[in-house]
C-alpha cells in the first residue's frame, strides 16, 4: 500500500458539488489499495471575504487575530470534505493545523513550519481513515493559531509528504500541469512531463504561478518528490524532482515572463565606490524588491545605473531617490512603465553552449530589442517592451523547439 | 478592581456595526475599574448556515464533523471582536474553546463541560487584557472540538465565570431581563430583579425561553450569581441568585405558558398493576417526553389515563400506543393538540397557602375551564384549552398582583 499526500486548492474545493467531485476523487485513489492525507484550502474566495470584514472592523488587523480569523476557511472545508467522504462510504477525519502538529514560530500571517509531529494522523491512518488536513495554518509553542502566508496550503502539503514519509505527493489546482510557456501567449506551448526543482524555482520566480518558490524550496531541501496536476481531470500533471542526468539533455524546459516590471535608469551618477550601495540601501529600507542591475561608466564621466522593480513599486522608487541622490551630489532619474521581463530556464544550459546567443539571434530577427540582460547557471533573463512581450515569448519558445 | 465575565448572544453580535457597539461596552466596562473575560456567540444565522452547507454534502453529518464546522461560527466572533477592541485602544486577546482550557466529555453536539483550566486567560488578565472566549465550544480528552449544543455559550460564560472565580457574569441578550409574564401577553408585565436559581429553573423549562435550564443548573452547582440583561440599552437587568429569606415574602414571582402542547387521554385502560409503565415505557423508547400526569379509576371499571406532551410528539405517541393497548387488552386513544400550559412559580408558595385556590378562583371567574393540575414545590401548572392561554396568563398575573 502507497501513501500518498494529495492538496485541492481553493477552486477545486469551491463550493458542495466540487467537495463532492475531490470526494470521488479520493476514494478512487484509495480503492487502488492507497493510504491518503488530503490538504485542503479554503474554498475560493473565502479568504478575501475574511479580510473584507476585518477591515470592516479596522483598517490594519492585528496579525495574531487576523489569523485566528482565517483559520475558519480551511476549517470549514476540511470538515465538508470529511462529511463529503463518509457520505460515500469512506471513513475519514479531519485535522486543524494544529490537530495535525504543524508548528510554527510566531511570525502571524506568514509563519513558518518548525516542526511536524503527526502522531494522531499516522494513528488514524493505521486504522484505515483518511485524513483530511486544513492547509495553510499551524500553532505556535504558545499554542496560537498561526496561518502560512501565501502558497501556504501547498507548503502544509509538501512538508507533511515529508513528515508522514508518504510515497507520492500530488498537488491538484486548475491547471493541467507546468507548460513550456504560458499557453495563452504560445498556442503550441507543451505540458512539461518531469522539472528539476531548481527549474521549477526558477519559473515559479518568474511570473509562472503555478506554485510559490518556498514550497519548491522545502521540496527541494527534504527531497520531496511531487506532482502538479489537475482536479477537473485524470491526466497526468508534471513531476517535480531532483535534477537526474538525462534532464540535461533538454536545453532550455520553458520560457516564462513577468509583464508587471519597471525599469529605473539614473544617469549620471557620480562615480563614488558607495554610490550603487546608498542607493540599493536606501531602496530595501522603503521595501522595495530590486531585480536587474547594469551599471556601466557613461561617456560623460559619471555612471550609469539601471534596474528593475515590480511595476508597483516603481512610483515609490522615484519618490524615494532625489534625497539620495542629492547627497551623493548629482544624478538623474527616469522611470519606465512598460518593461516585461523574459526567462529561459533549463539545467541543461550549464553543458550547452551558445544558449544565449540563440536567444538574442531570434530576438534580432523579429527586430525585438534587448534592453537589459541577466544571466544565472540555468536562466537567462532578458527586459524587453511589454508591447513585444508576447511575440518574444512565441519566438523564445521556436528557437528552443519547445513546441516539439 | 472587579472580575466580569460577560457573555453576548448572536443577535448581539449579528454584523460589523453590532461588534462595535460591544466594543464600545466593553470598553466602558473596562474603564470603570474591571477586568474582563467575554464570551460571545457566532453571528445570529451562522449556525444555521453551516448546518445548511453540511445537509447539501450529507443528509445526516457525522458530529464529530458538525462539530468541526460549527465551530467556526464562534471563532469568528472572537477575532472579529478582538480587533474592534484593539480598534478603539483596548488591548484584547482571543481565545477558542480549545485554548481557554475549556474540557469537555466526548458526546459530539451536546457534550458536557468537564472542567476548566484557565492558565493562559489568567495570564492575559494579569497583563491587563480583555479575554474573548469562543462560546458554545470545548475539547475533549483527545483534542478533538466539540460543542455544547443549544444554550452552550450561556454555559460557557456561566462556568468561566465559576473557573475564574469572577466577582460578576452578565449574560447580554436581546431582552431586558425575565419578566413576570411574556410582555406581548400581559402589557403590564414587570421586569424581575432578583430572581432564585430554582425560580428561574421552573420558568425555564416552562416556556420562558431567555435561557436553558442546564446554564441555571450549572450556575446554581456552582453557586454563580448572574444577571440577565440587554445589549441594546443600559438598563439592569435580572439578578439570579441563591434563594435568600426576603424572596419568600413574593408568593408568585411570574407566571409563564408554553402554548405547543398536545394531550392524549387513553379510556377504559384494563386496570392491572403494569399498565402505566408499560406505556410509558413505550413512549420513552420512542424519545416521547411525558409532562404532566394524571389517572383515575372510570366509572366502567377500566382506567383512564391522561397525560401531556411537546405537540411535536403528539402523532407520535398516536403511532405508538395501539401497539401497547392491544398487548395490555384494551383502551381508546384520544388526542388534542391544542393544548396550552399555564404555570405560576414563586418560592414563596412553600410559606403561603392557598395559592391554588386563588388561581383556580381567578380562572373560574374567567370561565376557564382546567384540564389537568400538576404541583410542585415552587409551582402550580395547569393545562388550558390554548385559545383560553393568553387570559389565562392575564387573569393569573392579575390574581397575584404581579403588575405591581
Amino acid at each position: 500500500m502507497a501513501l500518498i499526500v494529495q492538496k485541492y486548492g481553493g477552486t477545486s474545493v469551491g463550493d458542495v458539488d466540487r467537495i463532492k467531485n475531490v470526494a470521488r476523487r479520493i476514494k478512487k485513489t484509495r480503492e487502488e489499495g492507497n493510504g491518503l492525507v488530503v490538504v485542503v484550502s479554503a474554498r475560493s474566495g473565502v479568504t478575501n471575504e475574511l479580510i473584507a470584514r476585518a477591515q470592516a472592523i479596522t483598517e490594519r488587523p492585528d496579525t495574531r487575530e487576523l489569523d485566528m480569523l482565517l483559520a475558519i476557511g480551511e476549517q470549514e472545508t476540511i470538515a465538508l470534505t470529511a462529511m463529503a467522504l463518509q457520505a460515500i462510504g469512506v471513513p475519514a477525519v479531519s485535522y486543524t493545523g494544529a490537530q495535525a502538529g504543524i508548528l510554527t514560530d510566531q511570525v502571524f500571517t506568514k509563519a513558518k513550519i518548525k516542526q511536524i509531529v503527526p502522531k494522531g494522523i499516522l494513528k488514524d491512518l493505521k486504522a484505515g481513515k483518511i485524513v483530511i488536513v486544513a492547509g495553510f495554518q499551524g500553532i505556535n509553542e504558545e499554542g496560537q493559531i498561526t496561518t502560512l502566508g501565501r502558497g501556504g496550503s501547498d507548503l502544509t502539503a509538501i512538508a507533511l509528504a515529508a513528515a508522514v514519509q508518504a510515497d507520492k505527493c500530488e498537488i491538484y489546482t486548475d491547471v493541467d500541469g507546468v507548460y513550456t510557456a504560458d499557453p495563452r501567449i504560445v498556442k503550441t506551448a507543451q505540458k512539461i512531463d518531469e522539472i528539476s526543482y531548481d527549474e521549477m524555482l526558477e519559473l515559479a520566480s518568474l511570473g509562472s504561478k503555478v506554485m510559490q518558490s518556498r514550497s519548491v524550496e522545502f521540496a527541494k531541501k527534504y527531497g520531496v518528490v511531487f506532482e502538479v496536476r489537475s482536479s477537473f481531470n485524470h491526466n497526468p500533471g508534471t513531476i517535480v524532482k531532483e535534477e537526474v542526468a538525462y534532464m540535461e539533455k533538454v536545453v532550455v524546459r520553458g520560457v516564462a515572463v513577468d509583464k508587471d516590471q519597471a525599469k529605473v535608469v539614473i544617469s549620471n551618477l557620480p562615480d563614488k565606490p558607495a554610490s550603487a550601495a546608498t542607493i540599493f540601501n536606501a531602496l530595501a529600507e522603503a521595501s522595495i524588491n530590486v531585480d536587474m542591475i547594469v551599471q556601466n561608466v557613461a561617456h560623460t564621466g559619471g555612471v550609469d545605473l539601471t534596474f528593475t522593480v515590480q511595476r508597483d513599486d516603481a512610483m515609490s522608487a522615484v519618490k524615494v531617490l532625489p534625497a539620495v541622490l542629492k547627497k551623493l551630489g548629482g544624478g538623474e532619474i527616469k522611470a519606465y512603465d512598460n518593461i516585461a521581463k523574459l526567462s529561459v530556464v533549463g539545467v541543461g544550459m550549464r553543458t550547452h553552449a551558445g544558449v544565449a546567443a540563440a536567444l538574442f539571434t531570434a530576438l534580432g530577427d523579429k527586430g525585438i530589442n534587448i534592453q537589459l540582460i541577466g544571466t544565472s547557471e540555468i536562466k537567462i533573463t532578458l527586459a524587453v517592451d511589454r508591447a513585444k512581450a508576447d511575440e518574444a515569448v512565441r519566438a523564445a519558445h521556436e528557437a528552443f523547439g519547445l513546441s516539439k
